[in-house]
């Protein structure tokens, strides 16, 4: 296990005489400011889904959403609050009745109520004076109280606010019954020196503070664990930093480095933090970049010669934590950068052993040739080299063969295929439709192979350029207790598909 | 002008004291380790490009290659050098001769030479002593100051290595000749405190200190920061937080930081930020993730209803600083979270001036109830419900229809396609063939319409589940000096493809 405040001279150092808390409370907002990016939009039952699942990961208190924004929203809140979950649910709610009303009817445990108190937002938003905006936090903190419902309360725009009226706002919301304070740098601009002041100073009057950062300048994570150096005790939170803008604290960063930097303990299962990403990241269709923090594709991927070869030898060497820790995995990958170590590691994964010295070196030429002319190297174009060098004609171990292809598709045009295969020297020829060309093709070779060799997934990377670039298609099968996963790419997508699924039955099918 | 030091009374408070520089120095390592990005691969050409561009951005140092690692990086390094750039040109070599010498003959300004020194390192993958990794460091700098060239010295795993050793590592180099040392957090377990404490104790021996973080927690922007906060007058970086597994400290949000937080000067003309940005995405193919702060397209995009009023009634309520001063755009976006003020801009963006007020509630309500079924609403969602609601029937406006379009391909056959048009109520028949059955299919359509549009960009967005998932084309078309960008999503792709071409067509022609 590692924690580094304990393995680690300058951080233990660094942390010295901080009276550190022993647990933080995750309060995570995906479904309500993750929810507020740009062009995300989830359905009432995709809401439902991600809550179950948050909750199952652990995060203390979920923000289901802002009831008075519509009614598929308030229909969402109202549902994910009759779950029952363990997880505490939480509405927002501007500090006016209307909103507070429709939290209320959701049936949730706590409201976030807030009200914006920056210069900025005093005069241009709500222009209203300091005065009516105290009364209006405190009556909406009351009201709520009256309904026995836990109250959070922000000043919005907390970190652009002039610092004695805050402490101001956020003494009276206390007085008027909030049982929890939150902090939010509304748009990102603080640096962690900053925050621990800030929170340092709020702390000498409030006991109960929590921040929600944003990331405009990158900083969203840094700011949060600064404001548990400073005594904070809840951090907002978000799959993958999804919000509006550069997004919010990242979930999976602040949960990572609190319990393996600090060791300050959460109750989230960290070993499920990929799987709530890739969850979140299918639902609201923002792709996750691979050199993303802890859940990228990337995060635990090593090219590089000098890397590689360290991560072979000793995977601490240039990982800062296990990947299993987090749910993710290693992945080595091959390219211009590989050095030998790699490569021969590779090699041994896809089952070459009988190699010699001769042959691995023009091997090693030829990869790193590939990578040079800006190609990504693939394991299918390993195995190409390597058959092509050790001179396997692997034409020999093919099942089957495609002899012949058809394929039509149009507007009054019903789109058929027809193929003709060579299995095991048999012609066997057949025909299909489909909702597509390449859905017919693929389910006339289908019905060619019979029953036992199944399409699992069926995947096309992006394309761009023109309607002549390169498509390559990725397919994974499934039979005789096999699952291969092939690759083809070719200017005809139909033809790439049939060629990748070929490939996989030939793959499943050799001895 | 923003300056958050100045304007900003609880930052101006938390960094009183400090002995802030007035200038740092920014080191790109983008085409260094920024490649290393697993996958990622760059061709000598592609290379050239970013360095002439990372200079016009005005980096101070560019880091260009690990000369070493392969033929096609050495011959990258010696071209960058040769193009007599402003920048001072640098390239990366172990502390060993033969790397130093491969760099010396591309003819570099600086060489960046490294050795680990954690003991991790030194066990699993050095095998060596601490004495005799101090001897390699000081013959290495000793033979690269022999030759004239500038040293930059990196004790890899600095973060990882006692702290009494690295000073002792970091003093020997600066006495060997070193002209500034480099600290790296190279799986990046530091948080900021640590790096204040860590920089603050080298500078008590050193003066030239620079730093390379890394961001496996999310944390390599802040701890860079911090470093300068504690004296270092150079940070190590790549554009978008490129490299190795979560990346390094992202340029952009460095240069970011240190203008408009701290108010330290780098040489970056910060308006071009969003421009190499996505030259570097294109060339490296690797997605800045729309929350991505600074440059991702949501940035500066504001959907919720509050936020957009207020952004509205005045930008920065919900901006940290203007988007043009790092070359942005602010976006409007509509969905389920949109209020009236935002979709009555919007609406006059889109030169829709005669609605009434019901018209203009059934409008909201009909973009409201999109957003709540899980899309996003388009420009193009956005004309449609308006035309529907005001009852223009769009109709009566297409010039192009498709009558017929009959596609086939095979192995045996060439991609053919046959496509019988409507233009206005000329039927045009014609027929193409191609590298691909939507290749062949636009070329027809292509044919039938004549040379005055063009299709400019086409795309289809990964597709995964079945082969009969929905595939959703994208196409850019230009002509009669307009550039109209139109989707479609259909089952058949041959056919998606098709109508969004004739889509695009009939609104360039649209009077």
């Amino acid at each position: 296990m590692i924690l580094y405040k304990e393995e680690n001279e300058i951080i233990k150092e660094a942390l010295k005489g901080l009276k550190l808390p022993d647990r933080v409370y995750i309060f995570d907002t995906t479904l309500r400011d993750g929810e507020q990016t740009p062009g995300v939009s989830l359905t009432v039952d995709e809401k439902v889904e991600i809550a179950i699942n948050l909750d199952k990961l652990g995060v203390d208190i979920i923000e289901a959403g802002f009831p008075i924004s519509s009614s598929g929203e308030y229909e969402a809140v109202k549902k994910i609050a009759s779950l029952n979950l363990d997880a505490e649910i939480c509405a927002l709610a501007r500090a006016v009745k209307e909103d507070i009303d429709r939290a209320i009817d959701c049936g949730v445990d706590r409201i976030h109520t807030f009200i914006a108190t920056s210069p900025l937002h005093r005069k241009y938003k709500l222009k209203m004076s300091k005065e009516e905006i105290v009364e209006k936090a405190v009556n909406a903190i009351e009201y709520i109280k009256e309904h026995g419902i836990k109250v959070e309360f922000s000043a919005e725009d907390a970190t652009r606010t002039e610092i004695d009226y805050l402490k101001e706002v956020y003494k009276k919301a206390v007085e008027a019954g909030a049982d929890i304070i939150n902090v939010p740098d509304t748009v990102g601009v603080m640096i962690p020196r900053a925050t621990y002041y800030l929170i340092s100073e709020l702390r000498k009057e409030i006991d109960n503070i929590s921040v929600h950062c944003h990331n405009d300048f990158g900083l969203a994570v840094a700011n949060s664990l600064a404001a548990v150096e400073a005594g904070a005790i809840q951090c907002h939170v978000t799959v993958n930093g999804l919000g509006e803008r550069g997004g919010n604290a990242a979930l999976e960063e602040v949960v990572t480095s609190l319990h393996f930097i600090y060791g300050i303990k959460t109750k989230v299962k960290t070993e499920e933090l990929y799987n709530i990403s890739k969850l979140v990241e299918k639902l609201t269709e923002v792709k996750v970049q691979p050199n993303k923090a802890v859940v990228g594709d990337n995060a635990f991927a090593h090219e590089s010669g000098i890397h590689a070869h360290g991560v072979l030898a000793h995977a601490l060497t240039y990982e800062p934590i296990p990947p299993e820790l987090v749910g993710q995995r290693r992945r080595i990958i091959l390219g211009k950068h590989t050095g030998t170590h790699a490569i021969e590691a590779k090699l041994k994964e896809l089952g070459y052993t009988n190699i010699n010295k001769e042959q691995f070196k023009e091997i090693v030429k030829r990869i790193k040739s590939l990578g040079d002319k800006g190609k990504r190297v693939t394991d299918k174009d390993v195995e190409a080299i390597v058959e092509d060098v050790i001179g396997r004609v692997s034409k020999r171990e093919r099942v089957v063969d495609l002899e012949q292809i058809a394929v039509m598709t149009g507007n009054k045009v019903i789109p058929t295929a027809s193929v003709a295969l060579k299995i095991n020297d048999n012609l066997i020829k057949t025909s299909a439709i489909g909702v597509g060309p390449v859905d017919a093709a693929v389910k006339a070779i289908q019905k060619a192979i019979g029953e036992k060799i199944k399409i699992k997934e069926y995947h096309i990377d992006a394309i761009t350029g023109g309607t002549d670039a390169l498509a390559e298609v990725v397919v994974t099968l499934e039979g005789y207790g096999k699952e291969i996963t092939t690759k083809a790419a070719r200017e005809d997508i139909v033809r790439a598909s049939v060629e990748a699924v070929i490939d996989g039955i030939n793959k499943i099918l050799k001895k």
